[in-house]
């Protein structure tokens, strides 16, 4: 009997077309996105927000969001508000991080930085209006569930996005830059908030939206972080291993600036072993959900497969 | 009986001690504040955001949000989550406004501004974490509230804040630097979405706590608009009549950068005169609510009185 679940499971796998799965996702969310934010006067910061929002990227986030809000019982109308504004807040938080100030990027997803086009003081206010908005986008945009799952929508965002988010794992990064002597749990700190924890929120937000179980939010949250884990550890894998014209940002920052990374303690296979360790963890908190998880499970897997 | 009515009123108004309101108003504020963002690690962003957010100032906006609550029907403790929210989020537009990116400036409220004292980097950072906690705080703290009206006042603050708010009126504001045939309407945009639309939010978000109707929400949007307009005026005068010292910050900052403002266009009589207007069309929308509307009345009548 588990011999024959464990079989139909495969092969329902192999009828999952991750490829297009996420071609399709992807498509939706462009749609969304396109439509979240018309261009009024003031023009000029409409145009900037837009400028990088719509810059393409794999729309992971909110693809994440939709796929476990439909996993978990809801439906992608739901969840739809939510997974733009987890994209609006990972693109704020990509214009805010190519600043001078910050990491002084001049190339993002291919494209020039937002402030190499707009100036600095027009891509941090794009950034403070992404964020801002988000949150009005999931207040004033969620259909179809009871206000106060969209509260804790906004508490549970707020606090994945924050100083006990994305901005503390920043604030540590910030911090450690130029140390050789970082740690690994200073090293996990900072991707557990930098990275992984908008990746949680995204999980998490999608279940929360379909009114799934704190025991389904608690799994959801442990893959999350684990993908989120695994997402860092490839991405620091990439950095030494792909080209800029694949990554369509700069290459070899990270040596370039005696960055402390997971290759850099681990060394690169040792690296891989882990990531790939992490996405198995990840897909075993999913084995409840049978095939209604192949969508996460695909995503999983992805990660630690891609070239960008 | 109306000139009964109306000597009660001015009897009231005289008994209603406006500077004594505003310094326990000012007390319960910072007590709030001063519990809402705990240090924990990593401290760096968490001292960096308090910096700003205890840094004194009038708190003009958290009383505006307490003070409509309770005159529309509702009471403090519906209030406090959403009037430290307003603070955050103003204390976020000045942390940024100050950047080198941006007015480049070095002292607020007598103090260094937050890039000085933090850095750039951690700049920009405090302002997100505060701008993001303003959102969760409402949502996670709010007792004793429908969960719909939340999600309302989540809304209208986030309209206030970003594009269609004050963020839209910073990018007019930028784009009119350096230019001197800027027009009435231009200047009226700027302000009104710069200064009156966060102002507008305190109160109309107090009312909406209260679950207050359509009809009180738009005259108490009127007052609001009316004196943030004034507000903006009387900052204009004190920026040509004031001392640094009465300021705690740069004055005569608006005549060195050659900037347009209410004074250089109606000079500075017309412009008290057209201040005293407006708050005295402010005034005339809080008629029907009597005594109860003294607190906000009296604010109305302090922003033209005010020296810094």
């Amino acid at each position: 009997m588990v011999a024959a679940d464990n079989l139909r499971r495969i092969d329902s796998k192999t009828e999952f077309d991750l490829s297009i799965y996420l071609k399709q996702r992807k498509q939706l969310c462009e749609e969304a996105l396109e439509k979240s934010i018309p261009v009024v006067y003031p023009e000029k910061i409409y145009e900037a927000m837009r400028y990088s929002l719509l810059a393409g990227g794999k729309r992971l986030r909110p693809i994440l969001c939709l796929a476990t809000c439909e996993m978990t019982g809801g439906n992608i109308e739901m969840a739809i508000p939510t997974a733009c504004a987890l994209e609006m807040i990972h693109t704020m938080s990509l214009i805010h991080d190519d600043l001078p100030a910050m990491d002084n990027d001049d190339y993002r997803r291919g494209k020039l930085t937002n402030h190499k086009v707009y100036g600095e003081d027009v891509a941090i206010l794009a950034g403070d209006a992404l964020l801002t908005y988000a949150f009005e986008y999931i207040a004033s945009q969620t259909k179809n569930v009871a206000a106060d799952r969209v509260l804790r929508v906004i508490t549970h965002l707020g606090r994945a996005v924050g100083a006990a988010g994305l901005v503390g794992g920043q604030i540590v990064d910030l911090e450690s830059e130029g140390k050789l002597d970082v740690s690994i749990d200073t090293l996990n700190f900072i991707h557990n908030h930098k990275t992984a924890a908008l990746l949680e929120a995204c999980v998490v937000c999608g279940a929360i939206l379909a009114d799934a179980s704190s025991v389904d939010l608690q799994r959801l949250s442990r893959y999350a972080q684990n993908i989120g884990l695994a997402f860092q550890i490839v991405d620091d894998i990439l950095d030494i291993t792909a080209t800029q014209e694949e990554l369509g940002k700069t290459a070899g920052k990270d040596i370039a600036a005696q960055k402390v990374t997971y290759p850099s303690i681990w060394g690169l296979e040792e690296s891989r072993l882990k990531a790939q360790k992490l996405i198995q963890e990840a897909c075993e908190e999913l084995e409840s959900y049978g095939e209604k998880a192949n969508p996460l499970i695909g995503i999983a897997n992805y990660i630690t497969a891609r070239k960008h």
